[in-house]
């Protein structure tokens, strides 16, 4: 039974926030995917969102851009936490999608992820802190899941320090 | 039977488009006006909205501001023409509410007048220029209407004219 | 004899509103279509508008880009109601071109549309919503337009659901 | 023992997100209250993050205006949600404040909240919606202040609907 | 007879060009003001500008906001130079008045002078700097209209030298 | 003799100007080119624009991008009439290089063009508007030069209304 | 002898730096102020900048609002490191000020402070910081102003504490 | 013993700041480079930042992109200048980390350097002015380096001069 549904307002949405899936596929974390616009399929997002809690969901990501009314509009239907994710666009790079998910009304909150490739993977691991409350496990994954970010990070420091940022850059620039 | 239906998305819009409600009096324009939340009344406004044909209304107006999402939210259920009045916030003069109403998806259209004064006036009008292609009446006084715009421009050029720009800065003044 | 008559700031304008002309020959609505500069060719225009109505036209779709002063220009010089496609441009992805058509003075109405990709495509959904209140097959065609939206939409989901997210972007790929 | 831990950036930001007091006392959620500025008082946040776990919160809500850096910075400390609150400034109202706050890097989640008046109440909110998820009672006390919000809504709608929109302006003004 | 015509988009611009007739009258520059709105009164401006070489006008200024296409369409109407001067308004200070008077297309130039109180001063001196190339005068009381700035701001300078930096700023405080 | 002085912020904004160049050679304008940076070569820009009247210069073209300081700094050391272009950046398509050109304070007026590829055109344009109060010639030339113009718009449409607009967004295709 | 020179492009933006002034005073820190606009006295800028190593001036810093170009200018005359203050304005609450001193080009820099009360207050203490590179003095009393920084959040925090946030509001709103 | 210590938030800005290795260089500056996020290794940056001052280091480049949150995290644990370099990123090409980094509060300084090519550059250069007061070597190279800065500039002039604009721009393309 899926703990988090996501929903993106368009299917090429889809490879924008793959980082979500892959997320939560590590973490062991069961989601379901649908493809609702807020605008076109209104009536199939409030039936899918008033049947979530039954459904067992915990968590609702929404992934939109534009006037992305998708976040706002799943919120409206339930209390369960909604994550939304803003898609880039030409205005400002996604300014609109951004201020469109952002600045909900008073009494209907939305969570608001980073636009851009960020957006995601935050959308899932805000998710995983969220389950981690009632779930132990997740929050061990989480704990190392940042052991290894940093791990990361150490390893490059210790390949710029060998080789030192000139000799970095062309690996970087070979490697693409 | 109101040829207009208005839905604000909060109570404090009325004074901001007050215009409207001015206009649609001075042109004998039947409507009807409700408050009601996107994100707080949801299933209201589709019930408002479906009824809407049957009503008789042909022309919606949507007043919203922030994640300004009700103008989209109303489209999402009507084939009617709708208009999206922006009202102005804090962020930058109101751009949030001006990228949240016109940013739409393909295929669900709504129609976005400017922020601030000129919005709720704007979209009296352009609901009349819309009900004008089926009614005279209603095209006669928009013709009529532009022309007294006219005159009350050549009036004011006439106290220029015969005062001159500084006299004229200071009887405005004096007005205030 | 033409209901839309669709005016273009200039001819590169053309492929970017491509979506408008294949709506209408969809809908079976009957358009002219020209280039008009409001800076280069502003006689020309007068002259276009103030024969519109005489020519059958009830609805006017204006496309501009930068300093977008065409759909205000045309806007001045008729009651028929005019739709603005902002084009697309550097300044921000083109708010430029959004504001300039947006904020119109009290008086004078415009109805914007989205930039981008949408805009050509939601300036002809509006025009035959407009068109669609004196012409009853028209709505019916525009809620069969929605009803296949929706079936599209829904056929993307039935093909999510059964091959799951990652392998849905793999063929999203693939087609590119 | 407080399930809520509340840090502001400076105490001139109380009374911005005063709705957020209010909402928690209303529903019954204790919570901690710091001003800790993320550069000021470094050591201090650090100090308080790493325990807060062992103190018993489970939601924290960072406030924060300008390079409101507050918000990333705690989560950098916690695997617990992190709700982040910009206070609006000079800048486009609040844009600096925003964009700090929302634009985080891949790896370490923060949820943002709208600014201005709603940022406060919607923090605490999404709070209790996430607290809801292992706590039946706060849901139920989610659902009832939603049906209570439609209310007041209906409530305006009918005074609207039996006095008109300019006498309402009026009552509106008078009240002021 | 007047060698500038100054055209304003609403008479309420007049108090915020009111440096531009103070600096006309101290130059002894001769000029005409009208109140011509782009869109309200467009044959009116075609008129004045049509006729305005045979007046003897050799610049013209145009104030205007908002979607402000006044500088735009005297533009298209003559090959005299245009100076156009954005009043601010709501939208982050008048970024949609700056646009819209700025991006003009290749081939109709128009000449964009700063928002704000300094908008209207610098018209004015833009104009006389136009003039200067055919009057020797006008060119010698620009030079010393320069000379008395710097002399204002050397005074200023030894005011400060003499009390202080705290102690000015007491003094700036009392007048007001 | 030089009539226009151009001054350009570096040798990279040259291609970006190109029309600049081509309009000043088909009117037989004839003018002189520098590349000068505002930082780097202060006292270079300052001998040579003291000098300028006595060269002959009547009117000067400042061409830069991002803190774009070369027109202000010009203006600050002459009377003559400075026009500047704006180059395209990063920042929201270059509006660091339009407000750092445009928001000059009372005293010291630049006229700012258009940024992109419209800028350089209407630099020489309108240089040529300001030429010909004091030539005749210019004057002629600039009408026919708008009468080509319009006359390209004309023989578009012709094409437009004899092949449509699907087939003439083939040719555009076809040409690219 | 000086060791900071201070230049303000208005003596109207002395009081919106006067931390600055009593930062440096507290300090100990010697500096000198002077108005000087960028465009209306460039000479006397030169003169002031190009004898400032001999006058012992080791830091300078350029307040300056709009198209702010005080710093770049004054950078372009000296090796000493330029701090740039951008005054507010109505452009967004100040962006064109920020842009104007910020995107300097490659070579010429210029180290811009945040916009706002902060800006003053910022210019100096990053001025002592600089010359605490030289002076152990000044560092320790940088070190000293710090942990008064935190004291004072820590007294406030107590008082919160010790009264609660809704009660600390009321205190606030008295002391305004 | 390095003097200045570059820290960047992610090794893929490394090739953005290349300049800025490349100037160290050319000056003799020793300096490290560590690659170190704000939130992903908060310790790992407080441990470096404290042991700054013991290691020799006067001044530190924190580079950083999105909520770039790094140069404040840093400034936060020093009293060492601190310059900031912001990367471009899709929000208005970089508003976002523009704004992260340069609106620091009060008592916490940051110097902001530009974004894009020049940040890099410019945090370099800044550097050595600052290291400059110490050093009269650094300040001699200084100047030397903007000699040739303003001779490579004469030197196209030259080539600019001979061969006009119109060929100079093919001599550019074929470099390309």
């Amino acid at each position: 039974m899926p703990e988090v549904a996501i929903f993106l307002g368009s299917d090429s949405d889809l490879p924008k926030v793959k980082a979500c899936f892959n997320i939560f596929n590590e973490f062991g974390v069961s989601f379901e995917t649908s493809i609702s616009s807020a605008h076109r399929t209104p009536e199939k997002i409030k039936e899918q969102i008033e049947t979530a809690k039954d459904r067992g969901i915990k968590v609702i990501i929404a992934v939109a851009g534009g006037a992305a009314h998708l976040p706002g509009v799943i919120a409206s239907h339930t209390t369960l936490p909604v994550i939304g994710v803003p898609i880039e666009t030409q205005i400002a790079g996604g300014i609109d999608s951004i201020l469109s998910i952002l600045q909900m009304p008073s009494g209907i909150p939305v969570a608001t992820m980073p636009s851009g490739q960020a957006g995601g993977a935050n959308a899932a691991l805000y998710a995983i802190c969220i389950l981690s409350l009632c779930n132990k496990e997740y929050d061990s994954k989480l704990i190392e899941y940042r052991r290894k970010m940093k791990e990361k990070i150490f390893e490059k420091n210790n390949r710029l320090k060998s080789i030192g940022p000139l000799e970095y850059i062309k690996e970087l620039e070979e490697k693409k």
